[in-house]
């Protein structure tokens, strides 16, 4: 018999539940900071203190330290009473979980030496782990690291407005040719102007380049001209879009009434047939398409549009002259790329995938994950353009870090303040992050953070893909318990349970409904309840016994997908049709304990009387 | 003699350059590490264990442990190489010093409960914090807090977009109502349209709440249509803005043609001569001024714009029927506002504002700061529409910590993802504070900081005033020893030293020259290699004696206000306009330390022979 392979153990890896890994916590802290104070000391060690032991016993010196200890224990007691436990696997609400040790400790040190990544000079440490963080991200997403740029951002939603930034400045490039530069687009009429393929603006801005004539070609693109004269097309999005595509319509100044979206089906992927005809739609009426965005882990139900299916979209219209920018929004599931990636790097097949899983997984061995269309849609996202991928969520990194990877580092000058092929030959400005960013100032902390993560839990399979493996491992058990439930007695009523649908990640909605109901009303009002009761709103959650999420599905925004789930709760079409609506209860499951049978035939135990208790109060 | 006002020490207030608190600041942690551990274990006492001691002596379980102790050792040497020694007075560059051990405790502490501020189940504590030092910061900039919105960024970079995105909806909500509500705006031409002022605007808006037609409204403006029809008008900075205000012009698809520069004078303040030229100029022309902006602490000079002479021209244009939004930039410069707050809260008149500076300074009282136009600039900030404040520069707050201020709260309905007073009044939706700024997942812990810091520094002039004063009282003394300096000799050469201009703030640029040399090119070329050798240029920083930033003064950017400069440095007009740029050395004196006469004249003692040495080795 083989060994096992060599795998990382996740009881290491965080605080833990009980605070289990207290001890390794609090000796590698004090020595951090023991260390930390001596490298003050040791700084021109004749300096002499800037106050003496003397001055620390001044009434007025100790009136300051008692006020810092009263905030303190002031502020302590008020996060206890109004924190969430996301340590405990108790807690399957939001996408959180405990953050790595790794990840807080390095947090918890690099503070006290504050880097600002926005300028070299303010970090000049941190600065070079965020190029090699933003390195690691772009490979992890199948992006050619050389050609590829990837930093940390503040959050996933920053990252989709810089996606989006990049799409906007990418399409005016042709236009601002035709007037700054126009042998190079000489023969385009409008539409083809409005369609060139991404690698063929940047190819025709790197012609600029050479000619000395960039700054002129960039100062007529969007960035200086604004969209006064322009429109720079639509935008097309899934139903199950983060409320970030909304904002970002507004603050790039392209406008919502341009944000077009695609229905998804019973499986809340994004309907490629509805995405076919919309873009057959626009091409018909010469109206230019800014770009697809596809979601990788959707936010309400962890669903994973099939990104492959919208690069075979694209390639079929640049065959008929028209062309999109890709964004994958892959926020919440953009680290789960680690399960399909060997330790050698290689983006494994699937039936090697799937060996590689079954390997690493602790009890559980019946799941089918990955379905074939949601790894080849993890696949297929080396061919976006690029992506939103956010470490505070599956890189169970403290916030606030999120990332964005774009495939081809050029589309970085339309958006630079310098010019930045050019800073990056001269020693003057090394690494001016903040001039090539959205934002300006950032927490060189954050990225320790981030990097200290990637240090210890490795962006393959053996890593993250254990990691996150375990986690759906654990949405597994809880959808399949979901699914096995029969109808339960409470209060002397009866109870069914329903899962909404198989998880393509580790999302899982579901919803209750009284045997035999067929109001759909006072089945979500059940439900309501139920959420209220196992949430803050009805009280601290310390004394829950289970804490959840929930959100409605409403007709507005997801048109019939419900439609399905809710007859299979006993509810007739007809008061889908009246009501529109769905109140579901929504779980993710970041912790990876519940991968562990024993364990999770506990809590589920536990949940469901904790569920049937308050079914039978109700 | 009646005894001192009670004064914060600010010797308690930091870890220090020495690490002199070092034991207070061990002790608090662990106090704090403890008890968040402890809450854990308390969360359902009867929950076994995740894993149990005996699983934590697997191999893989070590292995695990080990890798993460690595990491951190790994992180902890980077660090200590490649930091900058910001706690030092030796340091005196960017704006940067130690940073509150009240903040840093606060900061390390919520990273264990992770909060996130985006929505209120993610972050319960910090989101009501983030609201209490939203309002804390709207009533430090003079806004009624009732009337006012404020609320954390990431930075001054998102804090200044959000404070345009916010003047470019408004300024599209007449030309909405035209199309929407057209008998709000009867009579109104096109430029009429375009001038409406902030409150009207505002107004009218209520009214299309009040007749059931707001969301029909914001559909048309900005928000809905985007720029495509549409041109917002000119937004007028000062030449000394930060860079955030060109990336911002690109980010909210105005367009950088579209940004103004005002001159600046010698000062480096905005000239209001040119302001009120441009102004003029564009009225005649019939082109809108969207907005102009203020700078309250330049980035490279710490300048103080005139705001109250920018709220004169606004309201002497409103008679005349134009209209802009103004916008105070006082990313920097914005917590000095505390020195003209007393202990009840009024903004003290100037004579009042001097005695109780004079009375909480240390030993120094020559200074006659601040100058009365200085003075009134922070007074009038109270007239602006919004204000960058940022806690992570004077607020003495770890990165990343930005802020924006909004005088009227009505404003955020232009930009809020739901109609925001319609779900104020919902429970439904308590603080939702995404969907209401332009971020949209953020850090908690940054928010308990702050929130920390402005409990034991209060945020008038019995805190922040006096920490800050402190800090101005440093670079006061530096300025004079530049000022008084005679030429000294170094290496057998005699060499000059003039400070730029005398401080608004904290910042003092300067310049050293050959005595009698005439040559600009020699002299720039002189203080960059001075600059190199007191910088991470030269190597690793711990080594020096001293460590300053710089910025060049060039004609493109600055027009001739450096000419002065650089004639008191011995260099004819001639070479000025020859050269067009000066290299200056620039020091933000963030340290209260220096503030000591005892303590500043060591330290002044110590750079001046370093400096000595160095020129003489040149």
């Amino acid at each position: 018999m083989t060994p096992p392979p060599k795998q990382l153990d996740f009881n290491a890896l965080f605080l833990g539940p009980k605070s289990e890994n207290y001890p390794f916590f609090k000796e590698m802290l004090g020595f951090l900071m023991d260390d930390h104070a001596q490298w003050r000391k040791d700084f021109h060690p004749d300096d002499k203190p800037a106050f003496s032991a003397r001055e620390q016993e001044d009434p007025a010196f100790q009136e300051t330290i008692l006020r810092t200890r009263q905030a303190l224990a002031e502020l302590a007691g008020d996060l206890q009473l109004n924190s969430m436990p996301w340590f405990s696997p108790r807690y399957l609400g939001h996408m959180t979980m405990d953050t790595l040790m790794a990840a807080n400790l390095g947090y918890m040190l690099t503070i006290l030496y504050n880097p600002n990544n926005c300028a070299y000079e303010g970090g000049p440490a941190t600065t070079a782990l965020e190029i090699e963080v933003g390195r690691q991200l772009a490979a992890l997403m199948g992006f050619d690291p050389k050609r590829a740029w990837g930093h940390i951002t503040s959050g996933g939603t920053v990252a989709n407005y810089e996606g989006l930034w990049l799409a906007r400045n990418l399409k005016s490039v042709p236009r601002a040719l035709k007037e700054a530069m126009p042998e190079a687009v000489a023969g385009l009429d409008d539409w083809a102007l409005a369609n060139v393929p991404v690698r063929r603006s940047l190819d025709l801005l790197e012609a600029a380049k050479a000619a000395g004539r960039f700054d002129a070609v960039r100062g007529r693109t969007a960035r200086g001209t604004g969209l006064g004269g322009w429109k720079p097309g639509k935008v097309l999005v899934p139903q199950t879009k983060h409320y970030s595509w909304t904002k970002a319509m507004d603050v790039l100044g392209i406008g919502q009434d341009h944000l077009v979206q695609v229905r998804v089906g019973e499986d809340y992927r994004m309907d490629m047939g509805h995405l076919r005809e919309l873009v057959e739609g626009l091409i018909q009426a010469r109206e230019p398409i800014l770009a697809v965005v596809a979601v990788v882990g959707s936010t309400e139900e962890g669903a994973v549009d099939p990104v492959h299916e919208v690069v075979r979209l694209r390639r079929e219209c640049e065959e008929r002259g028209a062309s999109f920018y890709i964004h994958v929004d892959a926020a919440y599931g953009g680290y789960g790329r680690a399960l399909f990636v060997g330790e050698d790097g290689r983006f494994m097949g699937l039936p090697e995938t799937r060996k590689a899983l079954r390997e690493r997984r602790i009890d559980h061995a019946e799941s089918e994950w990955p379905d074939p269309e949601v790894y080849e849609a993890f696949k297929a996202m080396s061919e976006a353009d690029s992506i939103t991928v956010d470490p505070h969520k599956m890189g169970y990194v403290p916030y606030a870090a999120g990332a964005v990877a774009v495939q081809d580092k050029r589309t970085v000058d339309l958006v630079s303040y310098f010019a930045a092929y050019v800073f990056e030959k001269k020693e003057e400005n090394p690494l001016l992050l903040g001039s090539y960013i959205l934002e300006g100032s950032k927490a060189g902390a954050t990225v320790a953070a981030v990097w200290m993560a990637h240090k210890v839990v490795p962006l393959d399979v053996s890593g993250y893909g254990r990691l996150i493996g375990a986690s759906i491992e654990g949405a597994d058990h809880f959808y399949r318990s979901l699914l096995a439930a029969e109808a339960f007695e409470a209060g002397g009523r009866r109870f069914i349970v329903k899962p909404l649908v198989r998880p393509d990640f580790n999302v899982v909605d579901f919803a209750f409904n009284e045997a035999g109901g067929n109001d759909l009303d006072a089945m979500n009002s059940l439900n309501r309840r139920l959420y209220e009761a196992f949430s803050y709103k009805s009280g601290p959650v310390y004394a829950k016994d289970f804490i959840t999420s929930k959100t409605s599905l409403d007709y507005a925004e997801y048109g019939d997908a419900p439609r399905a789930f809710v007859r299979s709760l006993g509810i007739p079409d007809a008061e889908w049709d009246r009501v529109r609506s769905v109140f579901v209860l929504r779980s993710c499951v970041l912790t990876p304990y519940l991968s562990k049978n024993t364990t999770y035939a506990e809590y589920w135990a536990g949940l469901l009387a904790a569920l049937r208790a308050k079914l039978a109060e109700l």
